[in-house]
């Protein structure tokens, strides 16, 4: 038998405490699939006196995070600490730059200095590994990295934060509105007290990002995600793209059509018929489309402390087996630094909502806005009083590019008849 | 660079020349995932001849597939030749006792030899790798291995044969017979000419023996997997399922319940409300739940060239990379010997299906016989004409044993008011 795999932990929030359950309650399989024990050694987080339902005496403390990866008993550091900077990313350059395997469930930090940390694990043969990073639980960094290594891939793209998916499957069955959901997931600690980072598609832009570098052999490049969040979808926005058949959710996409990288975080129509309609509430979902094998779809929990534990310990196991290959799937100099898809090029039916004045000739205006533009329309519903006493008008367009789009729309937005700002949503066409 | 990792490839039906295809056009990027190029040194088949679209004068040519693990110019052997035993298994065991790797499709094989391969590989600490051989190219064989490793997992479940599931599905949606749909399925190359090992569900559970051990850590025992195809399924039991809420499936299922291994294949009712009620045609899904990361769902395409060829190739790539860790999950020698469930002790709901003489009383022996085992009826459905005369008589019971409703059936089978052979069900309710 093997030494056992010495563990330094830094941090002791939710996904901390669920890294200690799993080591004790699965103790035994562990040891068994990783072909040696798992251990932890010693342990970091702010305050040694908050009670967490854990008995830390049997782990060294260590006040100073930074200070784990320098001890003689410490094999692999786990941090679970957060945020992009700081004394996450202090920890992880002075782990891997003493060749020491660093596992991390660290989205924005990976976002934004993953191809350094990479290439300081390259050069000192550590491992970097991430796998709770992205969608929680489910094994999707491994998926792309490794089970769908074959292929090319055309399109990664998924249901990536849980918070977005829980507000709008609850509006969506209880016809409530945004404010009243997110009220009610921040007192049920399904959202954070400042939600910004989720509701604005921060998150889940930091996570595509990690993923279209794998799916495509390109360079991280978070600064090109083009973000809109989902404030401004309303209970109508909802209830008008189910009469339409689709269900609204917040997408992750990115392509790498003509080797030119497009990636989005947007709320997105999407079709009944496709598998991410029917992921609800906190549950996450990938899907990625290669050359070979077709369209796979991974889904599960995306977080919470179980689903997020299980992959750290995934990754613990991975670093005992001696399972270390290079953190973005090929060394960082062979990553190809892919230039960009112009975002207003980019090809599809889009859904429009506007709130207009109820007088003559109104839709006349609307409409000739979009012909002017070259923009054709599928399908208008114009139905309902909005609460500020206007109309709603809902159209779908055909095939059109966002310029053209975005043209009509700031047309319309200009018009004295519009009431608020105009909504425009992509239709998930594939 | 390090040197390429060679082929051997023996087998060139339809996976054979998707290895091929793969290797040729994506051969850039697999060289950069992997580390270094993957290449074909020698091939072998049955017939030399045969026009493939492949230009085999690149490579050299073997006549007989044993051959292979014995060249010099060979790291790596590919076996996509098929069939449990026979040279397939020759080639297994002459590549492994020579230390070199061993990458494989074939499910019939380990299903009744992985062990005894696992265990060779070990002694020769050679790769044995086997993703293709489950769910084409869905890669679950790392999921469970892996990427949900740090977990206990207690079932392990999901549709594992394509040409089953495009059956059920024709049927479903077009209201054809089973006969007329595999008639159809054989011409258009969707099924064998003979199909016994699809539709009799012994494909699937070679499959399921693969998945339960990687699950459980069990010893695989494909001799205790309660196996039964689709022959019996009537397009009426269709649409009565639909009726209540349900569609039915070749599911195979495994769960480790009390330290006991439960191994079944069988048609079963999938509520609606169940990911897997919406995989359909030629698409396979696994599900594994977990102690910490619950519930855990893949889908993708379970067959055909590109697909099974991604898979061996994915398979390929880990070993040019050097991950090569034990076949399943653990050391031949840690896998427990788990004993087995009582397959009647085996508690649900249950769907029978009966045809009966339209006379008075019958429903009253029907109801009688399920009274009398202690099976209480959550709903009765008695409608239409059957072909032969009868009439249909579809019920569905509250939890019960597979024993008690079997004894119900059994005495209903005897009964001179029934018609042919009663259907009996699982219902899915997890």
């Amino acid at each position: 038998m093997a030494a056992p795999l010495r563990i330094g932990l830094a941090g002791l929030g939710t996904v901390g405490g669920g890294v200690f359950k799993i080591l004790d309650t699965n103790v035994e399989l562990i040891e068994r699939r990783a072909g040696r024990a798992i251990t932890v050694s010693a342990v970091s987080a702010r305050d040694r006196h908050r009670e967490r339902g854990i008995d830390l005496g049997r782990f060294a403390w260590v006040d100073d995070a930074g200070a784990l990866a320098a001890r003689d008993d410490v094999d692999v550091v786990v941090e679970l600490i957060g945020g992009a900077d700081g004394p996450a990313l202090a920890l992880a350059r002075s782990t891997l730059d003493r060749g020491k395997a660093f596992v991390t469930a660290n989205k924005a930090m990976l976002a934004h200095h993953g191809l350094e940390l990479a290439e300081l694990a390259e050069q000192r043969s550590a491992a970097l590994k991430y796998e709770a990073a992205v969608a929680g639980g489910i094994p999707v960094i491994k998926g792309l990295r490794e089970g769908a290594a074959a292929n090319q891939l055309d399109r990664v793209y998924g249901i990536l934060n849980g918070t977005c998916n829980y507000i709008l499957t609850r509006m969506e069955n209880e016809g409530l509105s945004f404010d009243a959901v997110l009220g009610d997931a921040q007192r049920l600690g399904y959202a954070e007290a400042d939600p910004s980072f989720d509701i604005d598609g921060i998150d889940a832009a930091h996570k595509l990002s990690i993923l279209a570098s794998l799916a495509f052999g390109s360079r991280i490049d978070f600064g090109a995600v083009a973000t809109t969040g989902i404030r401004a979808v309303d209970s109508a926005d909802i209830e008008h793209a189910a009469a339409l058949g689709f269900r609204i959710k917040l997408v992750g996409l990115a392509t790498a059509e003509s080797d030119r990288l497009f990636q989005r975080v947007h709320p997105c129509l999407v079709p009944h018929a496709h598998p991410l309609a029917h992921v609800d509430g906190s549950l996450n979902a990938v899907v990625a489309e290669g050359n070979f094998v077709g369209r796979l779809f991974f889904s599960g929990r995306g977080a919470g402390e179980g689903p997020t534990a299980s992959a750290v310990v995934a990754d613990l196991i991975d670093v005992a087996r001696g399972e270390i290959g290079p953190a973005f799937a090929m060394p960082v100099a062979r990553l190809s630094p892919m230039p960009l898809a112009d975002q207003d090029a980019h090809h599809g039916r889009f859904y429009l909502r506007l709130t207009v004045a109820d007088r003559p000739g109104v839709l006349a205006e609307l409409t000739a806005a979009l012909r002017d533009a070259g923009v054709s329309i599928e399908s208008l519903i114009q139905r309902g009083q909005s609460s500020d006493g206007g109309v709603f008008v809902v159209m779908v367009t055909h095939v059109s590019t966002q310029a053209q789009v975005q043209a009509a729309l700031d047309r319309m937005a200009a018009s004295a008849n519009v009431v608020g700002t105009p909504m425009m949503m992509h239709i998930l066409d594939f």
